[in-house]
């Protein structure tokens, strides 16, 4: 089954000195595309939010492969993974469009925390696990 | 003529603690847009600066009416107008993409310099000039 | 009297391909010196926000005269000035620490919001309205 | 021997909708430190990235343990570690300034690379290999 993924394109502003994409701002992209990929199980991370569901990056880790530069044009994936009890796992890439390079590999583990900073399930996100195992 | 517009979705990271867009992302948003519109007169912002031609912005005059809040998806319009011998002012609208409402009124006031900061005319953005004073 | 300022350090990720601070971020570092300002007055804009109290700028006007470089020391100030019954307008400018250039000035108009996004005085705000007034 | 640290202070915009730090840039603040950490060495980034010799992130690994919050002043560290013929390891933590709590730790890999996108060892880097190794 094909990833899922959102069609971006580089902003100038995201652009530094180096005059390619700041390394950090591919985990903006990486955050946009997990959040858009809770939107087709029927989450909505700013409703979680405001209800008290606090999901977080427990740990990432990304490999920087190829610099994305002005005007390109990519595609950013998220395929989820139950790693834990309490922790889901996100493999993503980001891919040029045109021609498919690879620029970045990313594994972002998240997990929901409760008011003390505790790890926790909540039931919102049960649809989601049980979806994300199945897939 | 309808103005050149390019559309846009709100990402996440762009919310602050109110849960709305920041107000200086709003200019990323406006420059992305007069970026986009230089390319369709043939320039390409990245290409100028690695030529040695800066262009920058002067002044900027915001008017924030309504927060783009988490997915919103909303259009950003660019309409260049020769203010002076060298500078260049874009009348910039940001639009919801659903309903229409406008959330930004703005006017960037945008000049090139040269190596000691003096505005000046480069030879290489007078067909932009040209056809922004046609338009 | 002098006016309420806070030191700051120009970060290299705040450089865009033109090797200079990208426009957009000075409007960071002036709403840091305005936030840092309502500490001196006893006001935190994180529990404002918290409170329901939504403190947000209504319009922004900045000339941006030199710019700011990688590893550049620089001063932020901010000036209050009761503009109308529901509008607090901070005069700012931005100067270079060593020799003292002035960067960039702006006057940033701000309001507080009811739930309906329409201007209001929060009874909150009196102090600050008072004490600016005053200075 | 003590790291090498710099101290910092969240800027309000630096919070997402969650009112903590986004975790993307908790990168910004790490890259700072390590920019900083070059000028102890006789390096600047800056004037390096002039000069053709182009430093960048191979591999980020972080850990998120807290989350940073409004208003608070922290410290991060920049510890490197030569790691291979042409990688540099900083291994580095963000800690809170009052009581010290450990908020992220972080291990990042960088390189130099060439003009195809190649690794390499510039030789303007070896007195920061050497002086690194010494450490």
């Amino acid at each position: 089954m094909a990833d899922f993924s959102v069609s971006l394109q580089v902003r100038d502003h995201e652009c530094d000195m180096q005059g390619v994409v700041n390394h950090a701002v591919y985990l903006n992209y990486l955050e946009h595309a997990r959040h858009e990929f809770l939107k087709t199980r029927g989450l909505d991370f700013a409703k979680l939010t405001a209800g008290g569901i606090i999901v977080v990056v427990a740990r990432a880790e990304i490999d920087y492969r190829r610099s994305l530069r002005s005007g390109d044009h990519f595609r950013v994936t998220a395929r989820p993974q139950r790693a834990s009890a309490v922790r889901l796992v996100f493999e993503q890439e980001i891919l040029l469009e045109r021609g498919g390079d690879c620029m970045v590999t990313a594994k972002m583990t998240t997990t929901a925390v409760n008011e003390r900073g505790r790890p926790y399930f909540p039931r919102e996100l049960e649809a989601l696990f049980l979806s994300a195992s199945k897939s």
